[in-house]
């Protein structure tokens, strides 16, 4: 019973979907080659290495540049996606400048990736060609530990998680993962989510690690509607931090180092914008008054002026992650503060799965600048001078 | 009606204690004429500063030697208590020889403080001459404000916790607080705790700051009957540690880095000894295995091993105060534990009281060794030296 249904769904999915594509004359999706000889189980793409093309880094500095790669054919568990859309994440720039160790270069950055489904393999029932689809931070796990099959795949008991970019993996022809600033991509079914068809493409692809990477914690705090919640950093991460906690009911105030964009965060519902000073003064009003903090801010900086916002007993999350991944905390200060202090990854496929339906079903949309592949390099020297508006997304059709 | 009862056990109190103490021989506390004088309400400890004696440093060298002084009067909220042992905490020695920022010398240390309460202010209803006393890590706050009225004058919202010695007063003579290596002490009242007939004087000292500031974060962590706690580090706080958590239930393992202390903490009712290598090898074996753990190593140390034995979410709590309050920690390695890191620094009043009546109604006694004030500074170097087993408690008699 259960299964000849979900054969009748899918299959008036699929319908749909044809419709959709035919009528919004879409016909990127449908005329790509890859596709049809998908459809057609043609063995190319199973059996043999597929030819992609992206931008990668081709040493620590960190420049990109077009590169012509390959990817693993597509297995019995995996699925192949055309990319859409890839948005730039800062730790894109972190890993490829070799900020958190060294790197296997040339290597393709982009864990924020949307696309259409092309080919299937055999075991694959969670998705049919022609799927919207996305992948985030990872593309693989052991898949049988504790931790896998409890939807923390990131926190792979058995260390096998594979990142999405840069990640030593046997499985891939250039040796490690290669990310999403390309064509197309190869992932095991498990690690690839839906994409409703209520939220675009653009506007979905930064769901996939900002959205995911300040939900997770946020839903963690278990905060209350009217509680105070406070969001240090407000980039890619710290946007959607903020849009999601007024969402969900909290009194959001938005700490920012850039005064221009305090017009922006007015307008997305919170209850107080503050512009950080050198000395951190104005952040003494504030002193033991949230509930709960989240910093994404990306870098080393002074951690004890934020914690002593949050009440005694509260929480507050630190998910950047900066240089060198240590932060050094005034130990006094936190026992007054009595603040809990963690730090919090990205989110597992289930919980990212449900950031996807949440922002498409509450109309959560990140604020995104639509690039060419050709201006990545200068959209990330606005990322790091924090000039981004607040999330770049590729074009993956300039590849 | 309640007054004439409290009157009533007073009496009975007083009549029990003249008893015991004639029955004890102990003519020390009725014979000290200061007593005597404050029975007759004597007006010179109330009026004037009181003579005392102690042992102080003198610089940042830390070394202590006989030093006179005065205390300020007896005022109408304060006690006076003739100090029977005072015991040595790791702080002492942090604090004098200027660890934590500069000191003013001379400077008496000492905040396990227990004695015979020899005067008392015109307002005092807590306690009557002849009543045992402990004084623990504070003497006075504004006790107006939302934290001294609920059980935290630790964390006084004024600013104005007064800490047991160093500590700038202009109550004091000499302009700081003095602590308790000292043959007296005048303390607000509602800051000493009693300390009941059934535990020896020698026994409680160490609760009053050894004590409370394991089982401050012990309770709070709320830990059920069988959780797994840890404790690292095991001297004067570790060891009160490991005896608490074992009496509340816990499978309670120690981490030391001491072979020769093995036997000693097996004899406690803990789970497991693990005698930490240089490399933190035998660590792993206990990767994410505890509910819950307490540091109380009072030095800068890599936290990342001990951290990583907490099980997802759980809560790992630094009570030690390294050089300098400083700790740096890896966040990578933070993010991936999903651990709840803290810091905690004493406890309140109330729950200072709280904990030397558990201690004494469970029988549970700090290991001690007695010594005389001509060996504080051999006794210093050996808590350095974690030659301490587990707590010196100086015999107040012989400063």
């Amino acid at each position: 019973m259960a299964a000849s249904s979900n054969n009748q769904d899918r299959q008036q999915s699929r319908r749909k979907f044809i419709q959709q594509t035919a009528i919004a004359g879409a016909g990127l999706a449908l005329a790509n080659p890859l596709q049809l000889f998908s459809q057609n189980k043609t063995p190319e793409v199973m059996s043999q290495n597929i030819k992609a093309k992206g931008y990668a880094a081709k040493d620590a500095s960190g420049k990109l540049s077009p590169w012509e790669f390959e990817r693993r054919p597509v297995g019995d568990d995996d699925i192949l996606i055309d990319i859409q859309y890839a948005s730039i994440c800062h730790s894109d720039i972190h890993q490829l400048k070799g900020h958190w160790g060294p790197q296997q270069y040339p290597q393709v950055p982009g864990h924020e990736i949307v696309g259409i489904v092309a080919a299937v393999g055999k075991n694959v029932t969670k998705f049919k060609i022609g799927d919207r689809a996305g992948v985030g931070c990872m593309v693989d796990s052991c898949m049988e530990c504790d931790s896998c099959t409890h939807g923390e795949e990131h926190f792979c008991d058995k260390g096998q998680t594979v990142f999405t970019y840069g990640f030593p993996t046997k499985a891939e022809p250039t040796g490690i993962s290669q990310g999403g600033y390309s064509d197309k991509i190869v992932v095991r079914d498990h690690f690839a989510v839906h994409i409703p068809e209520h939220i675009s493409f653009e506007e979905a692809a930064p769901l996939l690690c900002a959205g995911i990477t300040t939900y997770s914690p946020l839903m963690r705090a278990q905060f209350k509607v009217g509680d105070k919640v406070g969001v240090a950093g407000i980039g890619g991460l710290g946007h959607m931090a903020v849009k999601i906690a007024v969402s969900k009911g909290a009194e959001v105030y938005a700490f920012t180092t850039s005064p221009d964009k305090v017009e922006d965060i007015k307008s997305w519902g919170v209850k107080e914008v503050i512009v950080v000073d050198d000395e951190f003064k104005n952040m003494q009003a504030y002193s033991k008054t949230l509930d709960y903090m989240i910093s994404t801010i990306p870098y080393q900086f002074n951690v004890s002026p934020y914690v002593a916002c949050v009440k005694p007993y509260g929480t507050f999350t630190f998910v950047g992650m900066p240089d060198g991944s240590e932060i050094t905390i005034n130990n006094l200060m936190l026992a007054f503060s009595r603040v809990n202090f963690n730090s919090s990854l990205i989110g597992g496929i289930p919980e990212t799965q449900e950031v996807v339906h949440y922002c498409a079903d509450n109309g959560i949309k990140p604020e995104i600048e639509v690039i060419k592949a050709e201006q990545v390099n200068e959209a990330w020297e606005k990322v790091v001078n924090k000039e981004a508006r607040y999330r770049y997304v590729i074009d993956a059709k300039t590849f």
